[in-house]
């Protein structure tokens, strides 16, 4: 065991006792710190800033993992409006559901409560150092941040100065941690912190997801992929289906709520995929097309298995046409990971199957599958979207970052 | 990879469409006809636990083991009649919770949906086939179920009779599915079923839950392992503290809500520890005293640092004398389970702090700990009592079996 992952886990371990009794005005004057604080130490950041940027280009590395990695004044400034902005957030804490009285008298609730430690790892953005700590800090966790190693410096920037905000607001530092090393082996030792750590968090691409389950030991969330549908149904409104499609896969690629494959039903195909054909065009979308669809797309290669498994992240569409809503639901259930799906449908009992059989966080009829996200669900801020079945699904927000205890109220009841 | 036990798990995830899709009534009616096949197959069921029974036997194993192992036409009634309690809970199943109108228009809703496969490694006891497989079967789960190799027989028998009983009431009779290589190999693959099985909990000691923490790459709820404690502080009323000490140490010893260690006030031990220690003996508990404690106690062996880590199970009871609350809630959050803890005490800021600071899955004020079951908190009955603090806290009933997805009701909003 690497003998500072060892310190760090132990050092935030000591926090939760510290956490779990600091009170919603506590938490709110040391994110407000926090927010105040980054903005003040503006230029430390970009400094430490420009020596991993400068260390990425010298290595090669993509303009868009660049970008990713690039911090400006602006940024900075949102980074600090993005914990403002939780900081006045409701307390989840505290809440107390379902309390009833049994028949001996016996008075049982559900208080909701911290997890204790959230352990996050993650890739090569520093702003999700501010935004993870602030939703865990929010939700009375303590934080064990392991990011990429391309952003080690401004990591270790920005959680100096989170720390000197924490300790000026009477927090303990350690309610936030780096693990500086950024090995592999680091990260995996991580995932088996148990004792230490109460949840692992990673947030980041396949291959990390596939990592953490394949050796984390701890209780793990995944988030992340998504190989999102879009289902274009015979009785569809097809400018609608077309705003759909163009929202969903151009707006923004690189997300995991954009969509990667537009099934067809073949009713409509030969009017609808002109259509769509020539709104994505436009926005530079290139095609890999089933054998029907081919002939409707000119330049679109031939799709194979391996598109349909394929999270593109790009301006790629995969199509494929389908006979039926049952042909669609199979292949939707088939390679789909869990994340959104759309139907584009004017007919009341495909859309209430369409609800009722994919299996999916969210299934949406007649909107895009963009809107998967902690802002748009009304939840204020998201630390990531899970998807996987258990605790949590979609986006997560504060609630989901934490646990519940029964508290019993009794007068001697024995059994 | 076993090929059985692939078969098995392939089998079963089949069903997950129907399962998805079917009405309470239909899911009422399979429960019926399995409690009713159950008590038409007494005779087949008895004999093949005959066979289990005389093979412990030979083995040599512990009287309390074949107690757990043995079935009897009443045990069998039992099995029936809690499949037929299961069939008249309220189905969780379709419950949409949070629906909310989105300042776009977009309707967002949370369904409560069933898990999918649910895998379930169990040990010797008969009953949990049934009862386990009844809960899955009502939250809309299929499962596939592996138990000790003890029970082999007898767990054959009664999934064949489940089987059949499901095939009567039109469902697939692979929505329950025994594991029949009872080899620890086999299991440890069961624990790595990605793709087939969504949730695995594993349902018995603490060897068997080491075992999955290490070699689950399935998400897993955790049940299990109990060091309960009871502090009775400086203002409790003594006799009722007497009254929950014995229940909750010697009413029922060897389940895991049982109380392990009792924690004294020193204001009040040389009052108090006369009282239980006289109660307690006419049950037949032996005691491992601190220190102090030791003098009050003629018989007593001395504790060690090990008594207050075990959960014995057993007629003995750890004691130790503590400095005050503060010193209370140190020792308990340090051996504690994150299962039940007790305190006796008169004193409302002592209540309320003991509530906040103890963590674990039930946290009671003046009741034993023995209270800690679906059926005592009103679920109707239970899986197992989870100890993590992921999706589930304390004791699962059918909700607990459940997951959610959102569902979108759009008329065409892009982002």
């Amino acid at each position: 065991m690497n003998e500072q992952l060892l310190a760090a886990a132990k050092a935030v371990k000591k926090t939760k006792a510290f956490l779990n009794k600091v009170s919603s005005t506590q938490k709110e004057q040391a994110l407000f710190a926090i927010a105040d604080a980054l903005e003040n130490n503006t230029d430390v950041i970009l400094a430490a800033n420009a020596l991993d940027v400068a260390a990425a280009k010298d290595r090669g590395i993509s303009a868009s993992l660049i970008d990713r990695l690039s911090l400006t004044a602006a940024r900075i400034a949102d980074m600090a409006k993005g914990a403002r902005e939780v900081a006045l957030l409701p307390d989840p804490i505290g809440e107390v559901t379902g309390m009833t009285t049994r028949p001996n008298g016996l008075q049982i609730g559900k208080v909701r409560v911290p997890m204790g430690v959230i352990g996050i790892i993650y890739e090569a953005r520093p702003n999700v150092t501010v935004d993870a700590a602030a939703l865990c800090l929010k939700s009375g966790n303590a934080t064990l941040l392991r990011g990429g190693k391309e952003a080690i410096n401004s990591n270790k920037a920005i959680i100096k100065v989170m720390q000197e905000a924490l300790v000026s607001a009477d927090f303990p530092a350690d309610c936030v941690r780096l693990v500086e090393d950024t090995s592999h082996e680091t990260a995996e030792e991580m995932m088996r912190l148990n004792g230490y750590v109460d949840v692992l968090i990673p947030r980041g691409g396949k291959r990390l997801i596939e990592s953490v389950v394949k050796n984390a030991t701890l209780p793990v969330i995944e988030t992340g992929t998504g190989n999102c549908h879009i289902y274009v149904d015979a009785t569809a409104d097809l400018a609608m289906a077309t705003e759909i499609i163009v929202n969903a896969k151009a707006q923004r690629p690189g997300v995991c709520n954009a969509a990667e494959t537009l099934l067809v039903h073949e009713a409509v195909y030969q009017k609808f995929l002109p259509m769509a054909y020539g709104a994505l065009s436009e926005k530079g979308v290139s095609f890999r097309a089933c054998e029907k669809a081919l002939p409707l797309m000119p330049g679109a290669t031939p799709a194979t298995e391996e598109d349909w498994e394929t999270e593109y992240l790009d301006y790629i569409l995969a199509v494929r046409v389908v006979s039926d809503l049952d042909a669609a639901i199979c292949h939707i259930n088939q390679y789909n990971t869990g994340h959104s799906e759309a139907i584009v449908t004017n007919d009341y009992s495909n859309a209430r199957r369409f609800h009722a059989e994919i299996d999916a966080a969210a299934v949406y009829v007649n909107a895009s599958t963009r809107f998967t996200d902690g802002g748009c669900f009304g939840k204020g801020a998201e630390i990531g979207i899970s998807t996987q079945k258990l605790h949590a699904r979609g986006p997560m927000g504060l609630e989901e970052l934490t646990t519940i205890k029964y508290i019993i109220f009794g007068n001697g009841q024995i059994r």
